[in-house]
């Protein structure tokens, strides 16, 4: 059985991401949620994991979603968006989980607006991975394989 | 069908603000959110809009009623209430949307505790109107027209 | 005599707003301070009012435009421009005045250089409208009928 | 009727309290939130209190509970948790009620990290017990009843 | 002889708190804190404690007073009123201690001027209880009760 | 000449200092600018000087009239009213007279808002008068007397 | 009974202020705080009022000389030196007086070093006096006299 | 014409900079404004240039000069002096015109008090020159040629 | 040739990075700066890159080697070390360059202590991966992968 | 006289310093201030000094011991301990005396809690010893004595 | 050999300036540094001085380099780029020089990000010029003329 | 030759202090560091200790030899000068050695400029010896010997 945890990874993602690739694709490109999903899904099964993909607006429902995840998944991978700035409640769920959590961002964080420079979630995490767009979940996805092995 | 979009107004409201009215109405007035509803309902018909009117108390459902709205309607109103002062996630849902937003507020929130002298909702809106009671909303309105016009 | 005062409404305007629709129209709009006084003038007769529009560059000016307004007007609209953030005189002035005092700016000053975010004139007025151009003085004339009435 | 309000008391628990106990209990003890409110039920109940027991991950539904114990409660008794130190909604939920508010933290908060010292919810109670571990909320029970007699 | 000690507690008061009772007393109340000392002292006899009861208006004092009650206690209930502001000399005298040490605070000093709201002596206590009145002093008791058995 | 120069006392007053008496008489008290200029009057006669009384709205006028005192009065009395807490313009030309200037202030400044606790002019003073009402600028003469003799 | 009261004014120094005109005589000035008390006397016998002259190093004796002036003196001269930049307790002690307060410093403090620009006892005194040397308490005097006419 | 205004250059100067020279002139140096007029004049007319010179204690009057300014000058050279730690109006006046703006002091402001550390003006001028005395204007003509050139 | 610039990326480390695993290798691992740049090396093959390792205590000198990297490589990677709280040197050379930028850390710096929570260096990146230990190294190599495909 | 006065050394300590070594010694060390004195009292007399040594919990009489020193002494060796960083009378008594002063810490207060990093006292002494224990005192011996010769 | 000293300038560039010109010099212009050294010696000829240019990445070379000044030139220009914002250690090399101190900055430092626009070298430098590219240093040698004569 | 280790102590001075004594002497001492290193081999041989000197201008260098000195040296004596307000690179390479380090100042860097009150340093050392001039460095060897013996 914990095989099967060693496994299996949790990619939580905060508010708006679900908006990803909807919005102005011609400028921000065609990518979408659903697109990161899928890509991950193809790349784990190479390192030989699975994932398990979860979206949403409400900080409660991510808190839930993570409290449900411990002794269930090898790892969790999160960019929690607008609640990386804010939510304590998110850092104490975090706290409470016993693998590896990587920290992701889409853009880089520290080269926005200054609100946007201080995650409260990084100490909570074991590393950060931020700017490579939709590439820094596959980046973290391999950061997870190189912590469990 | 533009037109159509064209002639309806979302407006959103924040936590507490489902109470106005119902506590102690010899000191704050007995308008509650449903009189304004459809005194807004009532000015809007004049102005040849219509109004949708939603209130939550969480800033998850807030940020999903805004993303459904993409596309929909013609112009925002927002009273955030409590989540001005702390939702970054309810700006990210603002900045996806392709139509004006107003900011409102019942209270002239300059006047109050200083932790409310800072609206992080403020940059991601056309205009802020604060201070006229249940008219802001109203006031809102007319701005509306202006700007569509 | 009430009835008259009860019908003339004091707008005030600061610094560098007599420039306004002067300076490269092609970018700014063409529309100048006297344009918002005629407009102002019609809208006020519609609404059952009279409008004294005063403009100065001078903080003491100011000052001792609003000090000789006591008793002699319903309300007073003011658009202090550079002095909202720091004339601390100004706001004396405005806190010596026994009518309603709506603040306007043109612009979202929210979504400008950090140093435009605090009014100090704010907490002395009655409420704030911004960022709607032009119309943010229609509006401030609805808020006054409704003040009034 | 005033008699079974007086009698009966709200505790509200915040974000990840749901998971007391459960995680690593042979440092952090077994007590859970089950227990402390089988605790408080039967200290109440010697007390002649009878003790309505409530947690959430959720601000929204914190809120919406907090404003539903309008009239039908003596006393609130509230652990905030992560929310203490970020949610003006509760807050401005608080301010709404008519009855004594006690707050309470299983730690003292003031010895942990700094974010942790301030609570926003403070000023809007009547009293504040913190650092005595599940007793916190017994000794709330005691100070309601000392309040209410 | 460890019995005796288990069953004295060190009551320890800081600046004015003497005059509590005395000045104006038809809005204060009519409880000096003689009345607190007498009231603890029958309480503290019902769980089966007694109570050393000390004031002094000099920082100096209450130092010499927390040294010697080294080995000498079974706890320390301390309102350092005034003190708990800028004292880092008595927070080194607790550091000192050997035995639980509870802070009260008659008020909330949260809900009063931005000054009071930091205790620098709140991290070196067990617990913090404030803004139950004299009732904090009998909840701190039943606090240390609790502690000790 | 010198003689007549230590008889000669200016008294400078800044913005809204005109309306003294002027406002809510029943509240504010009677007594206006004028009044204290004649009780200065009548008092410095009694002391052996003159005063010559000045009172402008405008920062600049108030700049004007510091700098043609140089060499003419025997000190300076100055209220700079709001100026007080913005104006390094009346700080430099202060710092350019040759004989003794005292602060003086109607109400206690360090009672009131946070932003008037500050007042740029008290370094280049020789001392600060304040919280006595009219009878601060009597205090003045009173300093002004024993400086000088 | 009230009579004599009226007419007894306690003068409280704080620490080191009894080194005064001791030291460098020749730099300094040769005035002593008894020099200070003597003149006092010599004025106050002119204006009707005894005063009681006090010093000490210790806040402790300060605020037990203050609390024990309830009800026995006219008014309260106060130059609490190094303690007026870091007391609490004085301005606990003096919040419970019920007789004017009146502030004094020998020296300017706003012209000296940055920590010694706010005095924490300026809001409970009923107006400050600094600047003038041993004439600030001569000042006081004054305003007393000029307080309880 | 536009070679006129090529050659024309308006020179501003803030409060206080008529005193210059005229105090003190064994310290400062007897060298007042209008001798820095006559010698930027005469440098002026080597450049190929004329200047206009202007002063006023009145930030309102500097604004209006500014105006008025557009169109007119080839540059402006200003040393705003107090005002340039304090004006937004000035700078909101600046940032109307539409050629070279030159900002000087004659001393070394960010040698000075830290107040004098920052200038509002600086981010609307072309560059900056401070700390050469009356030759800090000379360098200031070479620097618009330059500029023009 | 280009092709060859494509292929080769500047591994770019600050100070003390040469003492990796040299000390208390029992503690903090045996893996020294060699072992990373071979194991860059490896991987960087696989990618199909070749990598320049770089290391220096000076910043001058690690200014010096971005400046010559210009035109001649793929990508920069970079740990700045203690520099990345400090230099703005660095910064600027940073911003010199003309290909992708990842910044790297081995320990999570955001978990660290306060003054290494700020990086100068991640604006001018175009990513930031760090807390992987060695294996940010290798992050960073498929990142630029990634960036380059 | 002077002879002797060059000859005598006043060791001041502040609170909490005469527990030093009585509270586990077994983590803390045995040695007390006693042993402190003791041993300063040894080196003294190698050096050709004698040493007066005081302790007290009470920031008033430090205040006194400091004052009567003065003529009396070669030097001045003060540990204010929790003093160190709130008393501006000490600092205030210090600037009072005429030889030479050293500031002594047994422990690194740079690397302790970060409101023990300022000392208000050490710009008031000639230099600061701290972190090396009881040999801080020794060594500001030795300080002393190179002063001196 | 005075004259010798009194015609030669030193002119110190600090890191990243030997890039100038090098990088799109369609956007920034061709001027290399080189070019601005020549032009320097053009116009240093024409004025009578002779100029020493030296620019360094290395923090420690540039105070070298200050420090061998000492005695040997007549007036120092130095754009200390980057380090301006960071180096104590240049501020102090510059302390130690016996002769005129220019700082120059290309660009406006003041209108660029926000830690641009403290520079710690103004203090030490007797005036500062910035905004005028390369002019900058030909305005500084203008002043070092004016300084000298 | 553990033993030979334990006799050899490191001195490390950073920038600038190579020019002590050679500058204004008549004012600044005769002293210079060469002064230094000679008077401190002489008592360190006195002790038992041989004495290596060092001095550079370059971080980079100061880093290196810190570097290199683990596990040669008994101890470090260590004058950053500038660099201790600045140099997070230093503190690393500090964190690095395995045996005691004593910070020196020659002046009491706490009686300067304010951004001399802090050095980074200091945490990183066993203690801090500053203010008594060349003498800082011979106590430094004093505090050595203590600490190993």
């Amino acid at each position: 059985m914990i095989n099967v945890i060693k496994k299996n990874i949790l990619v939580v993602n905060g508010p708006n991401l679900n908006m990803l690739g909807l919005r102005e694709p011609e400028i921000y490109g065609r990518e979408t949620l659903d697109d990161i999903a899928e890509n991950m899904t193809v790349r784990a099964k190479e390192l030989g994991f699975t994932v398990d993909f979860y979206q949403s607006n409400s900080e409660g429902d991510l808190v839930d979603r993570i409290q449900v995840a411990r002794g269930k998944y090898a790892a969790l991978i999160i960019n929690a968006a607008a609640f990386s700035h804010t939510s304590v409640a998110i850092v104490d769920a975090l706290r409470l989980v016993d693998f590896p959590i990587i920290e992701v961002h889409l853009s880089n964080i520290f080269a926005r607006e200054e609100f946007r420079h201080h995650s409260c979630i990084s100490p909570a995490a074991n590393g950060v991975i931020c700017g490579f767009g939709a590439n820094s979940y596959i980046l973290a996805l391999e950061a997870v394989r190189n912590i469990l092995s």
